[in-house]
């Protein structure tokens, strides 16, 4: 890996701070929830809590939960609904996580190696299988008809958008909106459906559950985003995780579109060769992420990432200032800054 | 394949008529299934109703929806609750076939491609994600809270089931008690899921659905052995299926738990080799079917499965005679009549 992409010099500590105000404001909501995902992972079938596990475990940042805590607080909500269904919200992300490493073919996630790469692809996909119907089992407990509907619309939204990333997976003629549409579905719809039920358990107005849906699509826009960036950063590195991995599976992301659509023909017959035809060798990488560097595509994507952030940030301005809504605010800086 | 297991010489003609008088009793229920299936299969991702479709329509029997059909009727219910419900059950078999394929690198199914192997194994795992999520819609609509009881605990009852053939898949040392267990998992509680919620949408006592329940149950076992037994059986060439895949995938199944406990240690320690360490050579499958047949492993496994079959009936016996609570008995022997 030749290439370092300068993408800023935000230092460590402001980028955690941002999540640490909503973590210490719902930190006792969190401890339950994690309970509440170890107590409902169990099975006399020991691999599942051990696969299970061994991804719950393994530093996620339980965003999405974290979420659906302060969205029920912010709107007043002071029963014990929230803590199940932030639960339910982490295991449907966990469930997708598992078949995702499978479709992907991934060993590394998080600076671990993914459950498939331990267990198998078999096994990940029974035991995905097994969180997504614990998480329903979980939402039929708590017994709202409304958030039932949310969560399971939410979950074929996702399905459907990972099904059309598989078919759009190598086409480099993919419109930046086309890409919108795949991220919506696939990673804004959880974001969305976690922040929205914070209003359905407070029995709030539909305007609220509307704000913080929009907040929570749009963010979960801002994440992936950032997400893709990156994947082709040198501060992925110093996450654990692998660089260049979407581009060795010729997953076409914002900034691969950006450089595709700004490239002369001699640079989009690379793409086409290596993101098309998959036909790839050493120094290839390398190859790419300079003439990302060379179009601004990843410094774009960032850019296109602040909008999106932008608009979560007025979605979530309905609400009245409290704690909880900047805590909310801070966590679209935390995404963003991620890249940095 | 040289060896052919003689399993007894009824004819075609009785096996099938045992499912047409099901079959003919709900037909107008079942086309409104269908249509139902067909709808809300539908998605702007083109290639899900394809994938879907593909299996949807490749000669399932609808068994399980036929029976949901069929114990609504019996127990008096006139609404149209069971269409979208059995509708649910469908798409939730489907939903575990297509990943079910994934896991076993399955070829074929019903004598057709399965879809995995002509679209791959990532579309499958997410068009079943899909199909599942979509099962919870339709529940959802369907809005009874005790129907998506009953049907998500199904369904992490059968992820776990399926999770724990996997683990002992390939230990000859399983128990037949162990592998009932698997199989009461895996298979049995979406038949009796699909049974129970015949008496619930019928709003009918606590008893008429538990005795809804057993059947099921008793009858998904007694399908599940007589599957097995197919799996090595000259008849399973003449429904396109592949003869010996349990045993080229090393699942072990009654047939070899009986055979493996009957056994010489040499015996066993063919099983060890072939099963345990998948070191199979070319006439090994044959000499596996002639163990089988000396310990009269699959005469025996059909002894059992009547035995299960036997236990249906005699739950389905708590109703009134009627034209459904016959056609509810009829499939126990086309269940064991497809051995044959």
């Amino acid at each position: 890996m030749g290439v370092v992409v300068p993408l800023g010099s935000k230092n460590e500590t402001a980028k955690k701070a941002s999540l640490k105000k909503l973590q210490s404001l719902v930190a006792d909501d969190l401890s339950k929830v994690n309970k509440v995902i170890v107590d409902r992972m169990s099975s006399r079938v020991p691999l599942i809590p051990e696969l299970a596990g061994h991804l719950v475990a393994s530093g996620g940042k339980r965003l999405r939960p974290l979420m659906t805590l302060a969205s029920a607080h912010m709107c007043g909500y002071s029963g014990e609904r929230h803590i199940q269904l932030a639960a339910c919200v982490e295991f449907i992300h966990t469930a997708t996580l598992l078949h995702d490493d499978v479709v992907d073919e991934s060993d590394l996630r998080r600076g671990n190696a993914t459950a498939n790469a331990l267990w198998g692809n078999q096994a990940s996909v029974l035991v995905g299988d097994f969180l997504f119907s614990r998480a329903f089992q979980l939402m039929v407990k708590d017994g709202s008809l409304k958030v039932l509907d949310i969560l399971s619309t939410a979950s074929a939204i996702i399905a459907e958008g990972e099904v059309l990333q598989l078919v759009t997976s190598n086409d480099t003629s993919t419109s930046e909106d086309a890409y919108l549409e795949v991220i919506s579905n696939k990673t804004a719809a959880l974001f969305s459906a976690a922040c929205r039920i914070g209003a359905v358990v407070a029995d709030r107005p539909k305007a609220e559950e509307e704000a913080l849906e929009s907040y929570g699509r749009n963010i979960g826009i801002t994440f992936q985003l950032i997400d893709d960036v990156l994947d082709f950063s040198a501060k992925q590195a110093t996450l654990g995780k692998t660089v260049g991995d979407d581009f060795s599976e010729g997953k076409i992301t914002l900034p691969i579109i950006l450089a595709f659509r700004r490239g002369d023909d001699e640079e989009r017959s690379f793409w086409i060769r290596t993101l098309e035809n998959l036909d790839q060798q050493e120094g290839d990488l390398e190859h790419a992420m300079g003439l990302l560097e060379k179009h601004g595509a990843l410094e774009d994507t960032i850019e296109r990432a602040r909008h999106y952030g932008a608009k979560a940030r007025d979605a979530i301005g309905f609400f009245p200032a409290s704690e909880e809504q900047q805590a909310l605010v801070d966590v679209i800086d935390f995404c963003i800054e991620r890249a940095h």
